[in-house]
């Protein structure tokens, strides 16, 4: 697990330092709106999905030099999620990474702008870091995850939830599909995209991608639920304020973290078949289980 | 003029057919997002923007089928900024293309959403629809006009300009040529990547398409302050109201419509090498300049 943790802080450190650099620079104008992009996506931030491109672009002989335009875009996307997430209209959330939301450190009308920024960059990103044929693909695996099929359907259950309460667990889990694990598998398929995967070896860490991001969005509720903000970096108890469908109102904590061992151990079951190849991608559903942030 | 008047209806009727069947259809889950993307962006619209790609894709002997998906990722990304520029963070409008704007006739929630899904789809659709090569390119055309440095950045000057009057015209200028013309350079350089035309005519028609765009914003201002909500189908005397600053603030309506004529001869000019070929693209600058809706 050690092993594990210092491979994600070295990507933490490489995908911060390489949005830095894709990111325009804060002196373009009008000034306030690219400062604003850069506050929204640096400074904070696991880096989960961005190393999850890296770690399966290895898996696959992909240098990560290679795959690390794809994972900003995949971070790129996520940020952008985020940012239209917590506005007043979404989710109402204040802190997010231990900051301020970008719409309180800025305002709602900047917040909205820089979500729309961020998602056409990381199609410009794509477009214009890789040769056509593989672009294409790459464009079109994170449109159709983050699009109306994807993670949107997902924040719209997600709404929809807090009028109504989703009160079967499937359609729970299919909202956690949605809104959190396509971007996850999105982000194994790009890596086997540029490793010239086949089909089948695609199949199966896209397997492995849904399961992380059902195990990550089940113990993002846990801890919603049972961290402190100061741990998390943001507001808690804000699902169960929300009146917000979760695992948690469906089958309480303790029923949350059985659920979460079983997506773990499925997951690592998806890459059985790659023997020790795997082994640094097998540990990330380990960590992700008893994470405490 | 009565034959582009025709043409224009013709390519607003296939236009919408095509829309029709690229948007996903309305009865899948969650189906209030999907009507919602189908309410925003049907039924209404004098859809200029993918004329101009079906218009100079003809100049460059496209075929109006080959061009129609791009034209359509044009349309949907204007329709996208519609939604969201409408928003009460925004522009706050309630009425758009006559009937009540997205967050209106749904929620802000489902309007923020909408307009995440559009943009998305927008790139989805030309990285699906076209060999790779053109692709990529029509992609980096789009995500460069709509970005932070393009389309953004001119609504975020919109929306300072309520705040601190801007009171230069090369200034307003800017402004206008970030929010409207870059969308409108996009229809005509995307036309022309379709058509594989040479970089000096493809310049040739971007600065056309820069001055119709400026003189479409020019038109778009004198109408709000001089024509009636039932003509527009949307609010009027919104800008005067904000405290936004246009052009019609620095030079009013009588100099703004000399403003406007100058745009519309620049534009002409702009295709002056094309000859007979560029006859009704030739004709759409008089048509913006004296339209009442």
């Amino acid at each position: 697990m050690e092993q594990l943790l210092a491979r994600l802080e070295e990507y933490r450190q490489m995908v911060d330092a390489a949005l830095d650099d894709f990111l325009p620079r804060a002196d373009m104008t009008p000034a306030t709106l690219h400062e604003a992009m850069r506050y929204a996506t640096l400074g904070g931030g696991k880096r989960i999905r961005p190393a999850l491109v890296l770690m399966t672009g290895e898996l696959f002989g992909v240098a990560n030099a290679d795959a690390m335009p794809a994972a900003c875009a995949i971070e790129i996307v996520h940020t952008y999620s985020l940012v239209h997430d917590d506005l007043p209209a979404m989710d109402n959330d204040d802190l997010r990474r231990g900051r301020l939301t970008c719409h309180k450190a800025y305002d709602e009308a900047t917040a909205i702008l820089v979500g729309d920024a961020l998602l056409t960059l990381a199609f410009g990103l794509l477009a214009s870091r890789y040769p056509p044929p593989a672009a294409v693909d790459l464009i079109q695996i994170v449109a159709r995850a983050a699009g109306h099929a994807g993670m949107i359907s997902g924040q719209y259950m997600d709404l929809e939830g807090e009028r109504r309460r989703l009160d079967d667990r499937d359609t729970i889990e299919l909202m956690y599909a949605l809104k959190t694990s396509e971007l996850f598998v999105a982000a194994c398929r790009v890596g086997a995209r540029l490793g010239g995967a086949k089909a089948e070896a695609t199949a199966k860490v896209a397997a492995f991608g849904k399961d992380v991001g059902l195990l990550f969005q089940t113990v993002d509720d846990i801890l919603d639920e049972t961290a402190s903000a100061e741990q998390l970096g943001k507001n808690v108890r804000q699902d169960a304020a929300a009146g917000k469908s979760t695992i948690i109102m469906m089958r309480g904590v303790v029923g949350a973290q059985d659920q979460a061992a079983v997506y773990a151990k499925r997951a690592d079951d998806n890459l059985a078949d790659f023997g020790a190849a795997a082994a640094t991608l097998l540990l990330l559903p380990q960590y992700l289980l008893t994470r405490q942030k």
